[in-house]
């Protein structure tokens, strides 16, 4: 992975045969960053995404071996378990330009990925919900406002 | 939903249950801001979205009822008829990984939907557009610009 | 296309017949903005777009001639040979919200196009690739880091 520091957000582009997921999550963790969003565009060409379910409280995913267009990657990161945490949603289209995608687990870079990562200070963190069966985001206000007790 | 405001820009998470598009609304109303942009992931049960037909000036909806993956979500706010008015856009896919959307009604956070919401000082506003039959984003600059007279 | 500069991003609003790439790459050359990046939604009705083949070294394109909605649009301008480019991939939904896309070359927007553009101060170049056959993004940084030789 190439990158730069660019008016706050760094600019990466990721190189054929890197696992974006990882890249990003090892980037996070060696800058300090704790908290962050980015975008980004490209094609891949080893996908695993999928979807939640619910009722069972688990994924199920899908492995992809073609290459296809990273039409939209929409990603954060939260701490959990007190390291960073990439958590990425994508849309992909294929030869036929048909559009499909899912949670992504991992992929694999296959022609480029270009990400627009922002970095933020703060050190939100996820928290396991147990009656989504997920770690989720938690953040320290609430709207509408909890009404004061008293 | 809960909220935190980092380096200027909100992090939101939504929970099961609450209304994506009715939340945001309320919260720029609330809070004051007039123009925003912002991205989201996660999934909702219920769904509410569709395309604009130029030639019959008016939207054709569908409902959907399953819980999908919110896998991109990009909107804005701009002001109309003088209150902040959300225009979002979404692509969700099902447990096949399938992908469709358009022009988001409103949608019921099934899972969780995690936003990153930029507020924007300015106050610019739509105006109802008879051509085109919506009210359409007008700002104050061309591009090119337009030829001065005399 | 109308726009405003708001807290150091260009909203934007491209008009009905309006080529949204070629407008972009305009705006960026007359303003020497060198690198940047965009979102968007609306509706476009002529599009080109579609995917690399790397193993012919060559994108494959389909024309669209129906009004469809732009549910999704991330791109990002940075110099090639010089100038700035335009690199942008969407997802579109037609009458049935069935979702399709990929690489764009061109679209002229049949209702709206509202697009958020961030310029950044840098001037990264994107330089022929003989391996991937296609300019990618060359950035001064590297992770993980080269190690130093010697």
């Amino acid at each position: 992975m190439q990158y730069a520091l660019s008016d706050g957000v760094y600019l990466m582009t990721l190189e054929r045969g890197e696992l974006a997921v990882a890249t990003l999550q090892q980037f996070a963790t060696t800058k300090g960053i704790k908290n962050g969003y980015f975008t980004g565009i490209g094609a891949v060409d080893q996908l695993t995404c999928g979807y939640y379910d619910l009722a069972q409280k688990q994924y199920y995913f899908t492995e992809y071996h073609d290459l296809v267009e990273v039409v939209s990657l929409t990603g954060n990161i939260f701490l959990k378990d007190g390291t960073p945490f990439v958590h990425v949603h994508g849309v992909f289209t294929n030869t036929t330009n048909a559009a499909f995608g899912g949670h992504i687990v991992e992929m694999r870079v296959g022609v480029t990925l270009e990400v627009v990562f922002t970095p933020l200070a703060s050190a939100h963190t996820r928290v396991p919900n147990e009656c989504i069966g997920l770690a989720l985001v938690e953040l320290p206000q609430s709207f509408p406002a909890e009404p004061s007790v008293g």
